[in-house]
This record gives C-alpha cells, sequence and structure tokens, in this order.
C-alpha cells in the first residue's frame, strides 16, 4: 500500500508542484468570503434549462459501434441503457405500442391465456442484476479480415442491467403446464419472429418476463415492452418484444439454434444447445487502442461474469501469463452479474502483457486460447474458414502495452 | 400464497376468456410453421435504424415535475439517471469542460494539490450504489396553499445510483492533512459557489469524490465532471461541479447550513447540522394521483432508505396503522441505498389506509406524522407560518384508497 501510494504520487507531482503558483492565479478566495464578489466567477457556459427527462453532458460522446457496447468506457457493473449492446432478429426493431401488445401462453397448458401487458404488471415481482452476452460475443476475424482492435470490438456484446419483471414460472402455474410439457417455445414480435427452445426446468427456475431495465421499461433496443430474460443463457434465448410462449413436448430446432448459434466441429458435426454461458472475464482498463501516458501507477480495470452463478474469483497477470495475483471485487458480487474487478498496478515502463482470468462459484475456471484449442480441436484458422465467429469463445483476453504506452490486443500471438 | 392466486386468477379470468377464442384471430401459428408465411405478419412501426445512443420507446413520457423525480414510475432500485432528481444552487446549470475543470485541495495541508478530472480518475476507485435524499424532500404545503397529490410531489426528492469515483480519504492523505485540519469546506464550480462545511471525520470515512453514475459519466444535473458523495447525508452536503476541498480548523456556517436547509423551531432556534438522513419510506404503487381499476390482488410496493446504513425492516398497513406485516425486500439489500420492498394484497373493495414503515439496522424506526410532530414541538401549522417547508421530514406517507379506486394523499387526516 505504501508502495503504491509512492507510485501514485509520482504521476501527481506536476499537480503538486503546479497548485503553489497556481493558487494564487486560480483566485479562489477562502469560503467565507464567496459572499462577496460572484460576479468575478464567470459563467460557465450557455443557459440551460433542467429537461424533464435529462441528456448526457455535450463533452461525453461514447457511442456503439453497431451492435458493440463501449466496454472501456464504463465504470462500475450497471450498463447505461443507452449504451447496452443490441443483437436484432430482422430490421427494423419493433415499435410496439404497449397498449396493443399481447402475451400469449398456450399449447400444453389447461388454460390457454392471454395477457396484456399492464395484466403481466400486476403479477407480483421482482428485480435482479444480471448480465446479457451474446453467444457469439467474442469477436474473432483472423487471417486477411480486419482484426479487433478495442474492447468494444472483442467483448462488446455483453451488458449488465437490474431487470424488473414477472418469474415465468408464476405465468406457467397460472396456465397450467400438463405433464407432458417438458419445453417451451418463445417467438417475439419482430416480423422475422425469433423464436427458440427453452427446456421447462429452466422457465421454472429463474426466468423472467420482465417490463424494466434500469428503473424504467426496456429500451427499444432491448425488447419494449416485453423481454423473456434467461439469466447466464446466452443472450439468443432472451427473447425480446415477446409475445407467445408455447408449451411444447420437444426442443423444436428452431432456425436459431439449428444453424446461426452453433459451433461447427472438424467432424462436420454441430455442437446445439449450449445454453449456459461460461466463466469469462477481460481487462477493459487499459485495452486495445487506448494509450498509457508514461510509467507509473495505473489502476488495471475490468468486468467478470459466468453464466453459472457468481464469481468468486478474478486474477491479473501482467506478465502474459507467468505469474497471477489476485483482483478485488467490487461488493456485492451478485449471480450472473458482471463483477467489476480492480488491480493496483505499478509499470515499470517496459513491455507488459496484461490478462484476466474469471473462476466462478462452482470452480470453472476461464481458459486460455491454448485450452480452448485443445478442448474443442480447433484453431483460429479453422474458425476463419467456416463462420469466422466462434460461439461461446472465453478465453482470457490479452493486451498487450509496448514501451510507447499503446495497447495491443494479443491474442494471435497467445 | 394460494389465496393469492385464486385472487390473481381472478384478475385474469377476462383474459383467459378470451384466450381461447383470439387464438384463431391471432393467427398465431406454430413455431414450425414460422419458417413460411412470414409475410403474413405485418411490420410493426416504421423503419428505425439502432441509434449509436439509445433512446427510449416513444410510448415511455415519464418525466421529471421541476426538481422532482417520477417515484411513482420506477422499477427495481436504480433511478434512471435521464429522471434523477435535482436541485440546483443558482441557474444556470454549469456546463462544464472536463478538460478545463480542476479540483483543488488546500487549507491546512501539508501539500496543496489541483487535480485534473483525468488525474482524479487515475486513482483507485470503488463504485456503491447510494441513494440521495434532499433534506427537504417532503412536500407539504398546506391550508390554502395546492397540496401535493402525487408520490412525485410527496418524496420525488430522493433517487439512487451506482456511483464510481476515488475515496475522498485516498485524496486527502495525498495532500497531508494537518493535525488541526478538523472540518473541509467544499465548493462547487456554480457561479453561485455553493459550499458546505463537512467534518473531517465523514470525510476520511466513506465519502467519495465521483465521476460516474450508472455505468457512464455522471449527467450534467448531478455535477458533471466530478461530485462530492456523502454517503447517507442530506443532499445539499453532496455538492456538485466539485472544484475545491478547503481544509479548516471549524465548520464555517456557510449560508446554505446556516439559513436555508435548517429548521426553525418554535423557541427561534433551528437546528442545524442535521447531517444524516433518518429512516424513510414510501409507497409508490398504489399511490396519489392513481386509480384501482376494481378489487381483487395487488402487489403494493415501494422504496425504503435510511442514511444510517441498511434497511433492516419495512412494514406495511392496510388499515391506516393498526396491523403491520412485514413486506418483502429486494436482495440484496445495501448500506446507505433505496430498497425496493414488495407485499401481496388482496383488495376487498372497501376503503383502504395504506402506510409503509422503515426500521435500520440500527433498530431507528420511521415514526408516524404525529411522533415527528411530539419529538419537534411543532404542528404542520407551525411549519406553514413559517418556511412552508420542513427539513428532515420522514413521517410514515398514508395513501387512502376509496371504494372507487381513487388514490388520495392523506397525511393531512393523519
Amino acid at each position: 500500500m505504501k508502495d503504491n501510494r509512492e507510485n501514485r504520487r509520482r504521476f501527481i507531482k506536476g499537480a503538486a508542484l503546479m497548485a503553489g503558483a497556481a493558487l494564487e492565479s486560480m483566485r479562489l478566495s477562502s469560503a467565507q468570503s464567496t459572499r462577496k464578489g460572484e460576479k468575478e466567477i464567470p459563467i460557465p457556459g450557455p443557459s440551460y434549462v433542467v429537461p424533464p427527462y435529462g441528456e448526457r453532458s455535450r463533452f461525453v460522446t461514447s457511442v456503439r459501434q453497431g451492435e458493440f457496447a463501449p466496454l472501456q468506457d464504463f465504470s462500475g457493473i450497471i450498463t447505461p441503457s443507452a449504451l447496452h449492446y443490441t443483437v436484432n432478429h430482422g430490421s427494423p426493431v419493433p415499435d410496439i405500442d404497449p397498449q396493443q401488445h399481447r402475451l400469449m401462453i398456450h399449447g400444453l397448458v389447461d388454460r390457454p391465456l392471454i395477457f396484456t401487458v399492464d395484466e403481466v404488471k400486476r403479477f407480483p415481482s421482482v428485480s435482479r442484476v444480471h448480465f446479457l452476452q451474446c453467444a457469439g460475443s467474442s469477436y474473432l476475424p483472423l487471417g486477411d479480415r480486419e482484426r479487433a482492435v478495442t474492447v468494444q470490438q472483442t467483448h462488446g456484446k455483453t451488458s449488465c442491467s437490474e431487470w424488473t419483471g414477472v418469474p415465468l414460472a408464476i405465468l406457467l402455474k397460472e396456465a397450467g403446464v400438463k405433464p407432458s410439457g417438458t419445453w417451451l417455445v418463445a417467438e417475439g414480435a419482430e416480423w422475422k419472429k425469433h423464436s427458440i427452445s427453452i427446456p421447462m426446468e429452466k422457465a421454472m427456475d429463474d426466468a423472467l418476463v420482465v417490463y424494466a431495465q434500469n428503473g424504467e421499461p426496456i429500451r427499444r433496443e432491448q425488447g419494449f415492452p416485453l423481454r423473456l430474460l434467461t439469466p447466464g443463457w446466452e443472450g439468443v434465448r432472451n427473447v425480446k418484444y415477446l409475445r407467445r410462449i408455447k408449451v411444447v413436448d420437444q426442443p423444436y430446432m428452431t432456425k436459431w439454434e439449428s444453424s446461426v448459434y452453433t459451433n461447427l466441429r472438424p467432424d462436420g458435426k454441430a455442437r446445439w444447445f449450449q445454453f449456459e454461458l461460461e466463466p469469462n472475464s477481460v481487462i477493459t482498463f487499459p485495452s486495445g487502442g487506448q494509450r498509457l501516458p508514461g510509467a507509473g501507477f495505473f489502476e488495471i480495470s475490468g468486468l467478470a461474469w459466468s453464466g453459472a452463478g457468481a464469481v468468486r474469483r478474478v486474477e491479473v497477470s501482467t506478465d502474459g501469463g507467468r505469474t497471477w495475483n489476485d483482483a478485488k471485487l467490487q461488493e456485492p458480487v451478485l449471480s450472473k452479474a458482471h463483477t467489476r474487478f480492480r488491480f493496483d498496478w505499478n509499470w515499470d515502463g517496459r513491455q507488459a502483457v496484461l490478462l484476466s482470468r474469471c473462476t466462478d462459484e462452482w470452480g470453472a475456471v476461464q481458459p486460455t486460447k491454448a485450452q480452448v484449442e485443445k478442448l474443442w480441436g480447433v484453431t483460429p484458422d479453422y474458425w476463419l474458414s467456416t463462420t469466422n465467429r466462434i460461439q461461446h469463445f472465453n478465453a482470457c483476453q490479452p493486451w498487450k502495452v509496448t514501451p510507447e504506452g499503446s495497447v495491443d490486443n494479443a491474442i494471435w500471438e497467445s
């Protein structure tokens, strides 16, 4: 701790020296004298009436890149709703009047039901903080295609919100699921009618029909007015614009689960029904495309998560994976939610490769890229030659800091 | 629980009956047949490109009323940043370029320092969920003035966010507080230079210099780019646009703590330095101005908080305070943060008076209005005749539900 303070003092030495001379020039008088001379202080900026619905400062310009959320700009664990990643199954994004929207539950049930949104909201509700992540989150173009540079490009398809809604189990019990109802098919109101299979066990466990995100109604890109939330499961199973739940007796092999969201193996078969997202993490500062101003103290910071439950531990390496040390976890650590980790680092100015590694409450450990290749029996070249994208890729992400302070994506060198 | 389900079934009976007839007319085919006939489904709404920085649905219209946040529209515990309550000490709200902004720490310190915003961000950071509340939150116009109707008007000066920043103790240690430095005066960059005294004990305990709110930089109305956060203490001590901290040897009796934010007593003296906010709670549904559609099941929902720490218990009464029952608390319950409570209620259709009562982790219990009057030795008439507003008013808020289903503010009858 003392070492850290010494190092921090180094970077603020300039500030400290400046202070003495600047005290007078800033003309900051004592608090007691604020009663006089108010007019000496210039009004900062143009006149501004507080708007009924606020906007961010004009000096804040962080934006999504296509579907990708700017993880490098986030603090804490809550993703600003306006910057939540978004993957859409068919454009345009629906613009639904909630008064017209209906949710139907039918199929192998005793009482088929159609709910208005207001009726859904009358049921007992819960609020929970959960991450969402696209199964195809990690962006791994290789070879002659443009490589991912920033953490927005490598991991920008994950976000985390406080969601509020009704346990799906309550709605299903109202309808009365028949003993033969072992699966359900959930369908959204996009014109392409995105639909996907969910086993009844998950539906009765912690699945929710949500209508609010971070305190206000779900944003349009996130499924307004109703969304199915299957905590910890790949994003594609969290059906937006939810309008129909059909209780059935087997998985339905919809387009999205049989072709798009699968991993093709070298033997020609595909990995199907990879519901749960694996332990994962990424350092968001420093990360690709950023530049460190010089040696000294830095707080390494990032996000970790696991679809299986809570994050138990995050380790950070600053030497390319040779040695690892525990990072601090932001409390409280929540189940199936982003967990912010922080690690004090005194950079000596030499080349360094930074990685983070997540272990979840079940003891599952985030693998290195080499371990993923060994487990799956495929190499990046294989991924490139098939779909140019891989589902459920959760390898530790290396960032190389050069002596000049630039930060580069080193996944291809690992 | 069975009773609740019976009652809920009553309100969805209409939906259930409707379902049978509507199944065909909605022409919802099975999931398997979604591969054909896609064009039968009309595209809902105009074309829409996902914006780089999202906006809410055009069907969501909740807004602030002046300074007051629409608590009746919130879900969970996170307040949408765009709807956070805002009290400003001097208009216009500053429009600060963060590259130009500085934070100075001086006075009784070994090393006076001036920080840029980027320098502040380089220090070790923490993120915490905390409420803010204006000391004058409860709106209590009486007599011939217009009475508060909605929960937005009665309690709309409280909000809750995930804040990220640097512990103030770290910055003060960098400057080196002299033994005689027992207080500090914090000053904002508004042209009125809002300033207020903070005892060193709080500064070294859990005070933060924050730069982010709900994942993104603090909103302009909340103090962009830097704000002092004094968790659990009255809003006025959470100085926005923080530009100066002067370490001093006594409280400075600034305008805001000596006149505006004080309670005048009948003996002509004022209550000063009421830093900490008392245990408080309010039911947000059903609340004033809303209308229940008829007898049946409703989930009563609201917010509770205490400046002293975590909420331990919230009780709800549906009979004007004669009997009380425990509400469910949204987990995890966080210290000095809003806590969402929920209570299943089967309304029999007769007049009912709903109240909530908060007990915090120290055993402090939210009082009734009569208890507040007894404690302070003043009545509402007295408050009216002096400032027409009272600081730190935390009485249990009664909402009267009439047989017609309208919900009225019953504070004046309690």
